[in-house]
Protein backbone atom coordinates (compact mmCIF):
# COMPACT_ATOMS: atom_id res chain seq x y z
CA UNK A 1 0.00 0.00 0.00
CA UNK A 2 2.95 2.09 0.87
CA UNK A 3 4.66 1.60 -2.08
CA UNK A 4 1.75 2.10 -4.28
CA UNK A 5 1.69 5.69 -2.94
CA UNK A 6 4.90 6.57 -3.86
CA UNK A 7 4.70 4.90 -7.02
CA UNK A 8 1.50 7.17 -7.97
CA UNK A 9 3.49 10.13 -6.70
CA UNK A 10 6.35 9.31 -9.21
CA UNK A 11 4.31 8.60 -11.67
CA UNK A 12 2.04 11.66 -11.80
CA UNK A 13 5.94 13.45 -11.56
CA UNK A 14 7.12 11.62 -14.59
CA UNK A 15 4.53 12.89 -16.39
CA UNK A 16 5.43 16.52 -15.48
CA UNK A 17 9.16 16.27 -16.05
CA UNK A 18 8.06 14.80 -19.24
CA UNK A 19 6.16 18.04 -20.42
CA UNK A 20 9.29 20.12 -18.77
CA UNK A 21 11.38 18.05 -21.24
CA UNK A 22 9.54 18.65 -24.22
CA UNK A 23 9.44 22.49 -23.56
CA UNK A 24 13.24 22.06 -23.10
CA UNK A 25 13.54 20.64 -26.19
CA UNK A 26 11.51 22.97 -28.54
CA UNK A 27 13.01 26.06 -26.59
CA UNK A 28 16.29 24.91 -27.34
CA UNK A 29 17.76 24.86 -24.03
CA UNK A 30 20.56 22.51 -22.28
CA UNK A 31 19.29 21.81 -18.95
CA UNK A 32 21.18 20.39 -15.63
CA UNK A 33 19.87 19.20 -12.77
CA UNK A 34 22.73 19.94 -9.85
CA UNK A 35 22.93 17.64 -7.05
CA UNK A 36 25.44 16.93 -3.98
CA UNK A 37 25.28 16.76 0.05
CA UNK A 38 25.09 19.37 1.98
CA UNK A 39 28.23 21.80 1.45
CA UNK A 40 30.15 19.54 -1.38
CA UNK A 41 29.98 23.19 -3.84
CA UNK A 42 27.08 23.37 -5.66
CA UNK A 43 26.91 26.88 -5.62
CA UNK A 44 30.35 27.77 -6.41
CA UNK A 45 30.29 25.27 -9.32
CA UNK A 46 27.60 27.62 -10.64
CA UNK A 47 29.33 30.41 -10.21
CA UNK A 48 32.71 29.31 -11.75
CA UNK A 49 30.39 27.89 -14.55
CA UNK A 50 28.77 31.41 -14.92
CA UNK A 51 32.23 32.98 -15.25
CA UNK A 52 33.57 30.80 -17.74
CA UNK A 53 30.86 30.24 -20.19
CA UNK A 54 28.79 33.54 -19.47
CA UNK A 55 30.70 35.12 -23.21
CA UNK A 56 29.54 32.09 -25.05
CA UNK A 57 25.80 31.10 -24.21
CA UNK A 58 23.33 32.83 -22.28
CA UNK A 59 22.55 31.03 -18.93
CA UNK A 60 19.79 31.08 -16.77
CA UNK A 61 19.25 29.36 -12.61
CA UNK A 62 16.89 27.74 -10.96
CA UNK A 63 17.90 27.80 -7.28
CA UNK A 64 16.14 24.65 -4.92
CA UNK A 65 16.67 25.50 -1.16
CA UNK A 66 14.05 24.33 2.03
CA UNK A 67 14.34 27.91 2.58
CA UNK A 68 16.29 31.67 2.24
CA UNK A 69 17.40 32.68 -0.79
CA UNK A 70 21.32 33.24 0.10
CA UNK A 71 22.41 30.82 -2.93
CA UNK A 72 20.37 33.13 -5.54
CA UNK A 73 21.94 36.05 -4.11
CA UNK A 74 25.12 34.59 -4.84
CA UNK A 75 24.12 34.23 -8.77
CA UNK A 76 22.09 37.39 -8.46
CA UNK A 77 24.98 39.46 -8.44
CA UNK A 78 26.73 38.39 -11.61
CA UNK A 79 23.98 39.53 -13.21
CA UNK A 80 22.26 36.19 -14.59
CA UNK A 81 18.83 35.83 -14.34
CA UNK A 82 17.98 33.73 -11.48
CA UNK A 83 14.83 31.89 -9.80
CA UNK A 84 14.79 30.62 -5.90
CA UNK A 85 12.47 27.99 -5.15
CA UNK A 86 11.89 27.52 -1.16
CA UNK A 87 10.33 24.00 -1.28
CA UNK A 88 9.38 24.72 2.37
CA UNK A 89 10.69 21.57 4.01
CA UNK A 90 10.76 19.38 1.03
CA UNK A 91 14.29 17.55 0.54
CA UNK A 92 14.49 17.89 -3.09
CA UNK A 93 12.95 19.63 -6.26
CA UNK A 94 10.02 17.69 -8.15
CA UNK A 95 8.96 18.35 -11.84
CA UNK A 96 6.39 20.58 -10.83
CA UNK A 97 8.36 23.15 -8.97
CA UNK A 98 10.94 23.60 -11.55
CA UNK A 99 7.24 23.65 -13.58
CA UNK A 100 6.63 27.14 -11.36
CA UNK A 101 9.40 28.23 -11.47
CA UNK A 102 10.21 28.40 -15.05
CA UNK A 103 7.44 31.37 -15.54
CA UNK A 104 10.23 32.86 -13.63
CA UNK A 105 12.51 32.63 -16.33
CA UNK A 106 12.46 34.19 -20.71
CA UNK A 107 13.14 30.72 -22.02
CA UNK A 108 13.27 32.16 -25.48
CA UNK A 109 16.88 33.82 -23.93
CA UNK A 110 18.03 30.53 -22.49
CA UNK A 111 20.62 28.60 -23.96
CA UNK A 112 21.55 27.07 -20.62
CA UNK A 113 19.62 26.36 -17.37
CA UNK A 114 21.29 25.30 -14.44
CA UNK A 115 18.86 23.88 -11.72
CA UNK A 116 20.54 23.63 -8.25
CA UNK A 117 18.72 21.18 -6.28
CA UNK A 118 18.32 20.86 -2.64
CA UNK A 119 21.39 19.28 -1.25
CA UNK A 120 20.69 15.62 -0.43
CA UNK A 121 22.33 12.40 -2.06
CA UNK A 122 19.01 10.40 -1.81
CA UNK A 123 15.38 11.81 -2.99
CA UNK A 124 16.74 14.31 -5.39
CA UNK A 125 17.94 11.63 -7.41
CA UNK A 126 14.61 9.23 -7.43
CA UNK A 127 12.85 12.96 -8.54
CA UNK A 128 12.82 13.42 -12.36
CA UNK A 129 12.85 17.35 -13.20
CA UNK A 130 13.13 16.45 -17.15
CA UNK A 131 16.44 17.73 -17.50
CA UNK A 132 18.95 16.91 -20.50
CA UNK A 133 21.77 15.56 -17.58
CA UNK A 134 22.13 14.99 -13.86
CA UNK A 135 25.30 16.04 -12.62
CA UNK A 136 26.50 15.42 -9.49
CA UNK A 137 29.11 16.40 -7.13
CA UNK A 138 30.95 14.22 -4.40
CA UNK A 139 33.08 16.06 -2.45
CA UNK A 140 36.47 15.00 -1.13
CA UNK A 141 35.65 15.30 2.66
CA UNK A 142 32.77 13.03 2.35
CA UNK A 143 34.50 10.18 1.53
CA UNK A 144 35.04 7.31 -0.86
CA UNK A 145 32.23 5.37 0.16
CA UNK A 146 29.19 7.00 -0.94
CA UNK A 147 28.73 5.01 -4.42
CA UNK A 148 28.37 2.08 -1.98
CA UNK A 149 26.31 4.08 0.60
CA UNK A 150 23.80 6.31 -1.67
CA UNK A 151 24.48 4.09 -4.93
CA UNK A 152 21.29 5.54 -7.49
CA UNK A 153 22.07 9.24 -7.77
CA UNK A 154 25.84 7.50 -9.19
CA UNK A 155 23.52 5.54 -11.83
CA UNK A 156 21.15 8.54 -12.75
CA UNK A 157 23.97 10.92 -13.37
CA UNK A 158 26.24 11.66 -16.41
CA UNK A 159 28.57 13.67 -14.72
CA UNK A 160 30.75 12.97 -11.20
CA UNK A 161 32.29 16.13 -10.31
CA UNK A 162 35.04 14.95 -7.23
CA UNK A 163 35.12 18.65 -5.49
CA UNK A 164 37.95 19.38 -3.29
CA UNK A 165 40.82 18.06 -4.76
CA UNK A 166 42.86 20.73 -2.87
CA UNK A 167 42.10 18.95 0.12
CA UNK A 168 43.34 16.07 -0.71
CA UNK A 169 46.41 16.20 1.05
CA UNK A 170 44.77 16.39 4.14
CA UNK A 171 42.78 13.76 3.99
CA UNK A 172 42.43 9.70 3.62
CA UNK A 173 40.32 9.64 0.72
CA UNK A 174 40.72 7.39 -1.70
CA UNK A 175 40.26 8.74 -4.64
CA UNK A 176 41.09 5.53 -7.31
CA UNK A 177 37.91 3.12 -4.66
CA UNK A 178 35.71 6.05 -5.30
CA UNK A 179 36.29 6.21 -9.31
CA UNK A 180 36.19 2.81 -9.49
CA UNK A 181 32.96 2.26 -7.07
CA UNK A 182 30.97 4.84 -9.10
CA UNK A 183 32.34 3.34 -12.61
CA UNK A 184 30.65 -0.19 -11.35
CA UNK A 185 27.84 1.44 -10.94
CA UNK A 186 27.94 3.55 -14.28
CA UNK A 187 30.20 2.79 -16.76
CA UNK A 188 29.22 6.03 -18.78
CA UNK A 189 29.72 8.49 -16.26
CA UNK A 190 31.95 11.19 -16.95
CA UNK A 191 34.53 12.09 -14.18
CA UNK A 192 35.95 15.93 -13.75
CA UNK A 193 38.77 16.15 -10.89
CA UNK A 194 38.23 19.85 -9.83
CA UNK A 195 38.56 22.44 -6.70
CA UNK A 196 36.21 24.98 -7.27
CA UNK A 197 37.81 26.87 -4.48
CA UNK A 198 41.70 27.18 -6.77
CA UNK A 199 39.68 26.36 -9.96
CA UNK A 200 42.20 23.68 -10.75
CA UNK A 201 40.51 20.98 -13.19
CA UNK A 202 37.53 22.92 -13.90
CA UNK A 203 38.29 23.26 -17.89
CA UNK A 204 37.63 19.96 -18.81
CA UNK A 205 33.98 20.14 -16.90
CA UNK A 206 33.54 23.77 -18.99
CA UNK A 207 34.61 22.29 -22.40
CA UNK A 208 32.48 19.12 -21.94
CA UNK A 209 28.97 21.53 -21.12
CA UNK A 210 29.72 23.75 -23.88
CA UNK A 211 29.87 21.01 -26.21
CA UNK A 212 26.77 19.98 -25.36
CA UNK A 213 25.17 23.55 -24.91
CA UNK A 214 26.73 24.46 -28.27
CA UNK A 215 24.87 21.36 -30.23
CA UNK B 1 -4.39 17.55 0.51
CA UNK B 2 -1.05 16.99 -0.11
CA UNK B 3 -0.33 18.35 3.34
CA UNK B 4 -2.49 16.17 4.87
CA UNK B 5 -1.09 13.37 3.92
CA UNK B 6 1.91 13.94 5.41
CA UNK B 7 0.17 15.15 8.47
CA UNK B 8 -0.90 11.80 8.69
CA UNK B 9 2.34 9.82 8.41
CA UNK B 10 3.87 12.22 11.03
CA UNK B 11 1.18 11.48 13.15
CA UNK B 12 1.35 7.78 12.75
CA UNK B 13 5.19 8.23 13.32
CA UNK B 14 5.06 10.15 16.68
CA UNK B 15 2.76 7.12 18.47
CA UNK B 16 5.31 4.95 17.74
CA UNK B 17 7.97 7.46 18.79
CA UNK B 18 6.14 7.44 21.79
CA UNK B 19 5.97 3.75 22.23
CA UNK B 20 10.20 3.44 21.83
CA UNK B 21 10.36 6.50 24.42
CA UNK B 22 8.31 4.60 27.10
CA UNK B 23 10.19 1.24 26.15
CA UNK B 24 13.27 3.11 26.65
CA UNK B 25 12.42 4.63 30.07
CA UNK B 26 11.36 1.32 31.17
CA UNK B 27 14.60 -0.63 30.14
CA UNK B 28 16.59 2.85 31.44
CA UNK B 29 18.43 3.25 28.26
CA UNK B 30 19.83 6.69 27.24
CA UNK B 31 19.00 6.64 23.79
CA UNK B 32 21.10 9.65 20.72
CA UNK B 33 19.98 10.18 17.33
CA UNK B 34 22.71 10.73 15.31
CA UNK B 35 22.23 12.95 12.02
CA UNK B 36 24.36 14.73 9.40
CA UNK B 37 24.62 15.33 5.94
CA UNK B 38 26.77 12.49 4.29
CA UNK B 39 30.16 11.93 4.89
CA UNK B 40 30.66 14.55 8.12
CA UNK B 41 31.76 11.65 10.23
CA UNK B 42 28.86 10.14 11.69
CA UNK B 43 30.53 6.35 12.17
CA UNK B 44 33.61 7.67 13.04
CA UNK B 45 32.30 9.28 15.81
CA UNK B 46 30.43 6.48 16.80
CA UNK B 47 33.97 4.36 16.79
CA UNK B 48 35.44 6.86 19.01
CA UNK B 49 32.89 7.33 21.58
CA UNK B 50 32.47 3.28 22.08
CA UNK B 51 36.36 3.33 22.64
CA UNK B 52 36.07 5.91 24.59
CA UNK B 53 32.96 5.03 26.97
CA UNK B 54 32.77 1.04 26.66
CA UNK B 55 34.31 0.38 29.99
CA UNK B 56 32.14 2.79 31.88
CA UNK B 57 28.77 1.56 30.26
CA UNK B 58 27.41 -1.22 27.95
CA UNK B 59 26.45 0.26 24.24
CA UNK B 60 24.38 -0.87 21.53
CA UNK B 61 24.28 0.34 17.97
CA UNK B 62 21.70 0.51 15.48
CA UNK B 63 22.81 1.68 12.17
CA UNK B 64 20.62 3.23 9.32
CA UNK B 65 21.47 2.92 5.77
CA UNK B 66 19.84 3.01 2.06
CA UNK B 67 21.68 -0.18 1.77
CA UNK B 68 24.68 -2.63 2.60
CA UNK B 69 26.38 -2.92 5.74
CA UNK B 70 29.67 -1.20 5.72
CA UNK B 71 28.91 1.11 8.85
CA UNK B 72 27.55 -2.18 10.75
CA UNK B 73 30.51 -3.56 9.72
CA UNK B 74 32.85 -0.75 11.08
CA UNK B 75 30.93 -1.41 14.26
CA UNK B 76 30.94 -5.17 14.65
CA UNK B 77 34.95 -5.73 14.90
CA UNK B 78 34.70 -3.45 18.22
CA UNK B 79 32.21 -6.19 19.29
CA UNK B 80 29.48 -3.74 20.28
CA UNK B 81 26.29 -5.34 19.87
CA UNK B 82 24.88 -3.61 16.30
CA UNK B 83 21.74 -4.01 13.83
CA UNK B 84 21.68 -2.97 10.65
CA UNK B 85 18.84 -1.09 9.18
CA UNK B 86 18.69 -1.11 5.49
CA UNK B 87 15.79 1.46 4.40
CA UNK B 88 15.64 0.57 1.15
CA UNK B 89 15.40 3.67 -0.51
CA UNK B 90 14.39 5.87 2.22
CA UNK B 91 16.08 8.80 2.84
CA UNK B 92 15.55 8.61 6.71
CA UNK B 93 15.01 6.23 9.93
CA UNK B 94 11.11 6.57 11.46
CA UNK B 95 9.84 5.24 14.70
CA UNK B 96 9.00 1.87 13.06
CA UNK B 97 12.21 0.85 11.28
CA UNK B 98 13.73 1.84 15.00
CA UNK B 99 10.98 -0.16 16.50
CA UNK B 100 12.05 -3.78 14.45
CA UNK B 101 15.25 -3.02 14.76
CA UNK B 102 15.39 -3.02 18.36
CA UNK B 103 14.34 -6.92 18.24
CA UNK B 104 17.87 -7.74 17.16
CA UNK B 105 19.01 -6.39 20.65
CA UNK B 106 18.69 -7.49 24.15
CA UNK B 107 17.47 -3.95 25.85
CA UNK B 108 18.26 -5.56 28.87
CA UNK B 109 21.85 -5.64 28.43
CA UNK B 110 22.25 -1.89 27.37
CA UNK B 111 22.69 1.19 29.00
CA UNK B 112 23.44 3.40 25.96
CA UNK B 113 21.99 2.79 22.58
CA UNK B 114 23.30 4.68 19.66
CA UNK B 115 21.23 5.42 16.65
CA UNK B 116 23.13 6.25 13.55
CA UNK B 117 20.42 7.89 11.21
CA UNK B 118 21.29 8.06 7.03
CA UNK B 119 23.13 10.55 5.76
CA UNK B 120 21.00 13.73 5.18
CA UNK B 121 20.10 17.28 6.93
CA UNK B 122 16.80 16.89 6.09
CA UNK B 123 14.37 14.46 6.51
CA UNK B 124 15.94 12.76 9.79
CA UNK B 125 15.00 15.87 11.45
CA UNK B 126 11.21 15.40 10.82
CA UNK B 127 10.79 11.86 12.12
CA UNK B 128 11.03 11.28 15.69
CA UNK B 129 12.34 8.21 16.38
CA UNK B 130 11.55 8.30 20.76
CA UNK B 131 15.37 9.25 21.44
CA UNK B 132 16.48 10.94 24.58
CA UNK B 133 18.45 13.61 22.80
CA UNK B 134 19.07 14.45 19.11
CA UNK B 135 22.95 14.69 17.73
CA UNK B 136 23.99 16.82 14.96
CA UNK B 137 27.40 16.49 13.19
CA UNK B 138 28.51 19.57 11.32
CA UNK B 139 31.76 19.10 9.17
CA UNK B 140 33.50 21.98 8.64
CA UNK B 141 33.92 21.57 5.06
CA UNK B 142 30.14 21.79 4.54
CA UNK B 143 30.13 25.65 5.19
CA UNK B 144 28.85 27.82 7.85
CA UNK B 145 25.50 28.94 6.06
CA UNK B 146 24.22 25.26 7.19
CA UNK B 147 22.15 26.40 9.94
CA UNK B 148 20.41 29.26 7.60
CA UNK B 149 19.96 26.75 4.91
CA UNK B 150 18.78 23.92 7.07
CA UNK B 151 17.10 25.28 10.17
CA UNK B 152 15.19 22.35 11.89
CA UNK B 153 17.74 19.97 12.40
CA UNK B 154 19.52 22.68 14.01
CA UNK B 155 16.33 23.50 16.37
CA UNK B 156 15.56 19.60 17.23
CA UNK B 157 19.21 19.27 18.36
CA UNK B 158 20.56 18.42 21.84
CA UNK B 159 23.85 18.87 20.71
CA UNK B 160 25.69 19.67 17.69
CA UNK B 161 29.12 18.32 17.10
CA UNK B 162 31.61 20.88 14.77
CA UNK B 163 33.62 18.02 13.48
CA UNK B 164 36.58 17.74 11.18
CA UNK B 165 38.52 20.96 12.89
CA UNK B 166 41.84 19.90 11.74
CA UNK B 167 41.18 21.04 8.62
CA UNK B 168 40.22 24.54 9.59
CA UNK B 169 43.55 26.14 8.01
CA UNK B 170 43.11 24.45 4.81
CA UNK B 171 39.23 26.05 4.57
CA UNK B 172 37.53 29.31 4.54
CA UNK B 173 34.89 27.96 7.53
CA UNK B 174 33.69 30.72 9.20
CA UNK B 175 33.17 29.15 12.80
CA UNK B 176 31.49 32.18 14.80
CA UNK B 177 28.93 32.34 12.02
CA UNK B 178 28.24 28.78 12.37
CA UNK B 179 28.00 29.09 16.31
CA UNK B 180 25.92 32.14 16.42
CA UNK B 181 23.53 31.12 13.35
CA UNK B 182 23.18 27.75 15.36
CA UNK B 183 22.59 29.11 18.56
CA UNK B 184 20.08 31.88 17.36
CA UNK B 185 17.60 28.69 15.81
CA UNK B 186 18.41 27.01 19.52
CA UNK B 187 19.89 28.75 22.62
CA UNK B 188 19.89 25.69 24.47
CA UNK B 189 21.92 23.52 21.91
CA UNK B 190 25.72 21.91 23.30
CA UNK B 191 28.40 22.83 21.19
CA UNK B 192 31.33 20.82 20.75
CA UNK B 193 34.76 21.31 18.07
CA UNK B 194 36.06 18.43 17.70
CA UNK B 195 38.02 15.92 15.23
CA UNK B 196 37.27 12.32 14.86
CA UNK B 197 40.76 12.11 13.00
CA UNK B 198 42.63 13.44 15.29
CA UNK B 199 40.59 12.94 18.75
CA UNK B 200 40.93 16.88 19.44
CA UNK B 201 38.34 18.09 21.61
CA UNK B 202 36.37 14.95 22.25
CA UNK B 203 36.41 14.84 25.65
CA UNK B 204 33.55 17.44 26.35
CA UNK B 205 31.53 15.24 23.90
CA UNK B 206 32.58 12.16 26.15
CA UNK B 207 31.90 13.88 29.06
CA UNK B 208 28.52 15.11 28.28
CA UNK B 209 27.49 12.04 26.97
CA UNK B 210 28.18 9.74 29.88
CA UNK B 211 26.66 11.93 32.57
CA UNK B 212 23.52 11.46 30.92
CA UNK B 213 24.38 7.64 30.35
CA UNK B 214 24.57 6.88 34.36
CA UNK B 215 22.22 9.30 35.44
Amino acid sequence: MKIQVVKNILDANDRIADANRSLFDEKKIFVMNLMSSPGAGKTSLVERTIRALRDRCRIGVIEGDIQNTLDADRIAVLGIPVVQINTGGSCHLDANMVREGLSGLNLDALDLLIVENVGNLVCPAEFRIGADANVMILSTPEGADKPSKYPLIFKISSVMIINKIDLLPHLDFERDKARRDALALNRDLNIFEVSCRTGEGLDGWFGWLEERVTQ
